[in-house]
């Protein structure tokens, strides 16, 4: 995991977090958010907020308090503890790109498959830089869609050890998950978070049924809730940033507060997901300035909150393929998001197309981009010895450093050595093909699927996850 | 020019810019800098430092003396006064990248000409984004070495009315472009710096004969001095960043000193430029964390010895085409000089290869770079009005802002419109060619130059400019 060392950028002063405070309270409580499930709204009206029809206005104070009975950071649990990981305070977790019905790989764009979504859940499991593989790196559309959750929590668990996000689309979705993770983690689920789910909201200011089924299944479970209003300006969300913020604020924080009333206490994560329309043509637009400036806002409101934030980016990008255009918009949102502190990041690497595309060359693109952040966010040691004043009182004026002794005693690891930029001349390099750095991105990709090691599971865990499948697809009827 | 107007990224704290303070004063007193050349030997053995053959070693306190007699920020005169620049305080300024011998346009890497030298001149005069063409966009290759200089300088003052850069790599160089500016400024010339001129050291410690006798003559007529070490870590520096901070600011401050010697209150500017050599292959790097780092521990420093500051980078790249690795290292340095507070940003647009190769199409990413990070860094007005509760009240909950009334008032400019980056979808883009950001590229180019405009240019200055060039031509034998 990482731990932000250095003090976060901050781009709203007190006045104007004042301003979004009173925002957010207005909105819950004059236009209200709408619940499509009844026991959510049997659940807010026991707790006296005003209902009428699926619509509840909330008092701001009651929503406050019932955020303040989720932990400001948790562990989640992975099926091998030493990849428990911490969601909050200083400590941020990465994870792949999800939720893509298509992949590109080696120049092609097709529709993802379960052996793509198994590659991908391989390639997070292999990375150190990532801290779990998700739930949904890309959409396995070669398995029947009732059952398809099953196929994809039985490969997440079967491929990592590491944490994984539970089935959300609908509550057998979630439950099935929960089922399936049970089998895996055995006496320790109930040790606390053991899964996590993202429930998005419909926004503007309303969460779906089958989002609150899911909702409602996982925090009766004790899974994480990360609650991500989904918010495309000019489309879900007013067209100024402080607007969508206080949108943003108001949305989760109702999801949150549900969450607490299903199980006091129960670990949520406050969601973002913040970008705009290109008002030109009435596309999704990810990667500009405004996602930029809505993640460090939305950092510095989470950490006012005390509640652990997931940003919504990750190396967001609508752009098609891995040029030049998705890693310039893929390092603004990287370096806003780690910038702004975000304890959870999604779609660190692969994002491509406006999330439509999971790219196996992009995600090694984003995996220099996030090891080079990481590197520039790490504190530097300024002391006397780092001055080096024997190597200059070694080469004195007009010498060269390669072979001063300060050098080679450290020239292994003195620099960070990137994973796919190439410091190649020009003759080298065309000799070896002229490739940018998208070709050569593929060969990574090779690499880490020749180097990947499944993880050890027990057989017995391994035949009961397998009859679980088995009996739940025929109940499913695929 | 852009302001800055959020706090700057800091990660020094006191005891750090301390500890480096301690280093450059020992540097400069017990290992010194050697000057090849006796007019800068006279003057600092007059001002009573310690000279043995060429190498001075410098009293730190006479050093800040002497940088103290230099202004915290000036301007920076161009043949348009409605195109001066201030240089230094929360200003910063905008330049192409500058010194490639070779050109990549279209797809194809060549040696550079004086007609692709115009062409960056033109595009440098054309974007708002660019303040100052500086003066050696591309080396033109086609022209005569002994008289090339000629033919810069008058390209430069006839395409362009902005501010320009000084002919510095020799003392003949400079004196001629001295001419030739004063010629088109006329009256204006003595009003302030109207060139100005980057003095690099042949680091470590050395300040070879060429680059002083330019350093002299630029003095001499008021230019602003840009004095900048140039350091790859590992070849003309230590391995550890804090060491190269140190001799950075060791040898721009001793060349700082010699210019106040020369003309008390000269204009300068504290220069930098520090990146690391690849260990593995010894070849530079450009783009990587290290050259973010200190970029933004230059900038602290610069600040605390009231200095205006020239950032190295820029949008640095060792890539060899406008590709996925030339955007992110890209993005990076960029967004480090910036949030380092860099007054005089060059090599902001079209870097490539190390330097080697200045790219139309690199060009046109690093403007959509330069924009975007622009907008992030402008202030986020919040007040109730931006709040757009009217808008919330229309829509309710699961509703569409594209057509409320909020967003029709505010849809033409309310998020920033990317230059180069693509929102289209799979099936439109394909369509039109699945072109990737470098070919899109290509086009914006032919653009700018087809708009680009001649700024109006009093004849019988031209005839002045035309008869020194010809005249001094015939002097230099070519």
């Amino acid at each position: 995991m990482f731990t932000y060392l250095l003090p976060h950028v901050e781009v709203l002063d007190d006045d104007a977090l004042a301003t979004i405070d009173r925002g957010w309270r207005r909105l819950l409580a004059e236009i209200g958010v709408s619940f499509d499930h009844p026991e959510a709204l049997r659940l807010l009206r026991a707790a006296g907020q005003h209902v009428e029809g699926d619509v509840v206005r909330l008092d701001p104070e009651f929503v406050l308090a019932q955020a303040a009975l989720a932990p400001s950071s948790f562990t989640l649990q992975a099926r091998n503890p030493a990849h428990d990981i911490v969601i909050g305070g200083d400590q941020a977790a990465f994870l792949p790109a999800q939720g893509a019905p298509f992949v590109r790989r080696g120049g092609a764009r097709r529709d993802g498959t379960l052996a793509d979504f198994a590659d991908l859940v391989r390639i997070a499991q292999h990375l150190d830089d990532i801290d779990s593989p998700g739930g949904l790196p890309c959409e396995p559309n070669d398995r029947p869609l009732d059952s398809r959750h099953l196929d994809m929590t039985s490969a997440l668990l079967k491929l990592s050890d590491k944490p994984i996000m539970g089935g959300q689309i609908s509550g057998d979705a979630a439950r099935d998950s929960i089922a399936l993770a049970r089998i895996a983690l055995g006496a320790r689920f109930a040790d606390g978070a053991s899964l996590f789910a993202v429930i998005n909201v419909n926004s503007p200011l309303h969460f779906d049924g089958r989002m609150l089924e899911a909702l409602l299944a996982h925090a009766e479970a004790g899974s994480a809730i990360v609650v991500t209003p989904f918010l495309l300006m000019g489309a879900m969300a007013p067209v100024t940033i402080p607007a969508a913020l206080v949108q943003q604020t108001a949305e989760a924080l109702a999801g949150i507060a549900l969450v607490q009333l299903v199980r006091p206490g129960c670990p949520v994560v406050m969601g973002s997901f913040l970008s705009n329309t290109d008002m030109k043509t009435g596309s999704p637009g990810f990667g500009g300035p405004e996602s930029a400036i809505g993640l460090l806002a939305s950092g510095q409101i989470a950490r006012r909150l005390r509640l652990p934030w997931r940003s919504g980016g990750g190396a967001l990008t609508t752009s098609l393929v891995a040029d030049a255009q998705a890693a310039y918009e893929g390092t603004v949102t990287m370096t806003a998001a780690l910038q702004a502190g975000a304890n959870m990041v999604m779609h660190t690497a692969g994002w491509l197309e406006g999330g439509l595309t999971t790219g196996f060359e992009k995600l090694v693109v984003d995996i220099d981009i996030l090891r080079t952040l990481r590197a520039v966010l790490t504190p530097l040691v300024v002391d006397e010895a780092s001055l080096a004043f024997d190597a200059h009182d070694e080469v004195r004026q007009g010498g060269h450093f390669l072979g001063a002794a300060h050098t080679l005693t450290r020239f292994r690891d003195c620099f960070y050595r990137p994973l796919l930029a190439t410091t190649e001349n020009f003759e080298r390099w065309t000799r070896n093909g002229a490739r940018d750095a998208s070709e050569r991105a593929t060969g990574i990709v090779d690499g880490w699927l020749a180097a990947y090691e499944e993880p050890p599971l027990d057989a017995g865990i391994r035949a009961e996850l397998d009859e679980y499948v088995v009996r739940r697809r025929r109940e499913l009827g695929d």
